[in-house]
């Protein structure tokens, strides 16, 4: 899952994607909307290239006070971002949360509290964990990566009966480099962006996908006998303000 | 979850919903093509009662040595049955299904074997648990009920690369009566129907969800203030060969 | 297409659908949401019986000055709804479309000039056309079934850059009775009903499907040697007052 | 309509959409799966260039013999492909497709005797038609467009229940130089491509969009105070055997 698609916050102007050595790949669009490329890998080395340009804004939304929305007023297509999934087991966090977002609005201020909590609670350390691991255990290890933070800051808001999902993609000078996690909230009638690792404030945000967790958006799923990546490298820069 | 769909295993001929007291409902289909019926319950007394009458078939088909699908063989829409979900922690199962399924031809033979290792090991004890535990739990307690041997089942076939679903539903002559769950693999290039439960070939499935595991297929999900299920009662009768 | 699902503005509480002699049918989803039904016909004499008991208001909502919606705000799911079809051959209308709504208020009330302007100009006249006719026929005529009214009337919204679509189903108290055929038009964020052969006033609306035009939503498509339907009867009775 | 997607017989490794001067543009995905981008074109000069690098075959699968697919069998997502659309009046073309196909195999060879008849007897001339006619009024001024000889071939398709579909996109070496549009039937389970305006033989097709006819598959649907198109310029290079 490598090929962003233009949206309502993101524009694709220009695109590549390159393999090598070249066999035969095939796209198609998953339950989410999310394009996806289905290819058998060559013995030997193998690699693939991706670039996009990319129109994003600079800073995102902040709507502190938005309202929390009752489960009947949500959309039919935001309701299975209530469900508990692989990696968010959001049945088993409600006490939790209720602690965490004590005194706050319901609503947005409940996930700014959760956004906050995470990132004085758990230590973001890049590389800490090989496989996704599930919020319960994240919060057991009180450390993660940043998909890590985002799986058990979703477990916590779908607990709470507010519809959260994973996005994974690129951000803009995010230290170290590499791809990114964060998470969305759907409060006031519309999806937030919250992250844990590094203020959302600031914008620079690029989507490749949308889902409930890393099971539905991992940047690939490998079948077969095991791979070794030997490496992986992204690398955002700014090109101009429009 | 209560409206049963016709597809190609089943034809619906005569159903009915009744709610009371009558309050709005709305129906909508959900990404795997349920029908989902949406209600605010009212404060009080409050009951559902369906009723369908469907044509299914006696026996179920079997298929002893149907081939494994290879991944990249797959059509695109049953990908996603190979990722791990809430309930099926399938990325923690490989190496057990493996030994369940030595020296089984790839294929039907794995997931029979699986199924035979389900209803040998596993203790089907109906209302065992309250709410849905998950592969890793079940295979710890050695017990569960339909939905949870499912679970089980479903994570070892897709550790082995081998789609699997939960359908929900009834069954005829399911002792004790009750709504049912069971699983489906995908080889030989269709859905098979498997049940830890009860040996599956004499047929008499009526399904009324197909999802990833219980999480998405729920008889009911309920948010808001909790409520105490008085009664839930299932029956199934035959009415008449065809 | 005889199976109809519950909506927003309907809801399914008892159906059935008997089909005799007995033969396999399978049910699918379409583009726009209907359930169909696919089957092969036997040989001989042959019948499909359906019955539905379903929960609709007694009156329809009515906004005059209710505005136009322009393109850029439509949401995407509404817009093909704006393109020529089949028998509606909006490309061809705007000049006419102009006349009828001259002076009217920019939505609603351009669509119940039009709406009025079928009910006084194009007759009614029930078993007139065999076979669907365009809105260019129907216009040439003067004279059409209530379909070919509303096909007439969807061509004229959609040349006004308003969304416009066909529904079949069943009315309470048509005369004669029959089956039944409306349209919508999307003005003021929402679909609106309206009904050229008797006014839309009052309610009593089953909708079984939806689509851009008869070619949608034909109540069945047959294929293969002519078949001669003997009888199509319908019924519609008042049950109570919830 | 102006971004083509991979699938299964086109590979897009490198592309490019330039709005100038800059507005905001939204991405969203048809009924038929086409990625289409919605803006508002600000008054005076304004132009999009797009480029695409698509990876397709030198040569097209040709089948002679291939049967036809009696309905019963067809998938149901070719269904619809089978009703009369706003541009190919299938319903009115029975008796012109069964003298056209006499003594031709059921399937892929009626579909050949049909793109041979358009190529003998319909004119080819670029630029004859500004806008979409339909099939019935292109087989009376016996002369059209790409479009226009593609609409008549799914018109007579669609009338003897072969499913054909428009699709538009750039072609290899076409004379002249231009956007193209060309057909596909579905005959011995699978889609071919056919032209009747070049013999398709020699592949070189890249695809943008598929649907019905042109109302589905428009490059631009343009709605509010008229445009005038400046200039409209494709241009198709080979850049290397793979």
């Amino acid at each position: 899952m490598l090929r962003p698609k233009s949206n309502s916050e993101q524009w694709i102007s220009r695109e590549h994607y390159e393999i090598s050595p070249s066999v035969p790949a095939f796209e198609y669009t998953d339950r989410y909307g999310n394009l996806c490329q289905r290819l058998v890998a060559p013995a030997g080395a193998f690699s693939i290239h991706t670039g996009t340009e990319v129109s994003v804004t600079d800073s995102l939304d902040k709507a502190p006070g938005a309202p929390f929305v009752e489960v009947q007023n949500l959309p039919n297509a935001v309701l299975d971002y209530l469900l508990p999934s692989r990696f968010c087991e959001s049945d088993r966090f409600w006490q939790m949360a209720t602690e965490i977002t004590a005194g706050q609005a319901l609503g947005y201020d409940q996930v700014f509290a959760i956004e906050q909590w995470l990132a004085n609670r758990i230590s973001y350390i890049p590389g800490s964990s090989d496989v996704p691991v599930s919020a319960i255990e994240v919060n057991q290890r009180q450390t993660g990566v940043c998909r890590d933070l985002s799986h058990l800051g979703i477990a916590l808001c779908r607990s709470l009966s507010i519809p959260a999902r994973l996005v994974v993609g690129y951000r803009y000078k995010l230290e170290p480099m590499d791809m990114h996690a964060w998470f969305e909230a759907y409060v006031g009638d519309r999806w937030y962006t919250f992250d844990a690792v590094q203020s959302a404030s600031k914008g620079g945000y690029v989507a490749v996908g949308f889902g409930r967790d890393a099971a539905d958006v991992a940047i690939y799923n490998q079948f077969g006998p095991a791979v070794y990546p030997l490496e992986q490298r992204a690398d955002v820069k700014r090109l101009r303000t429009p």
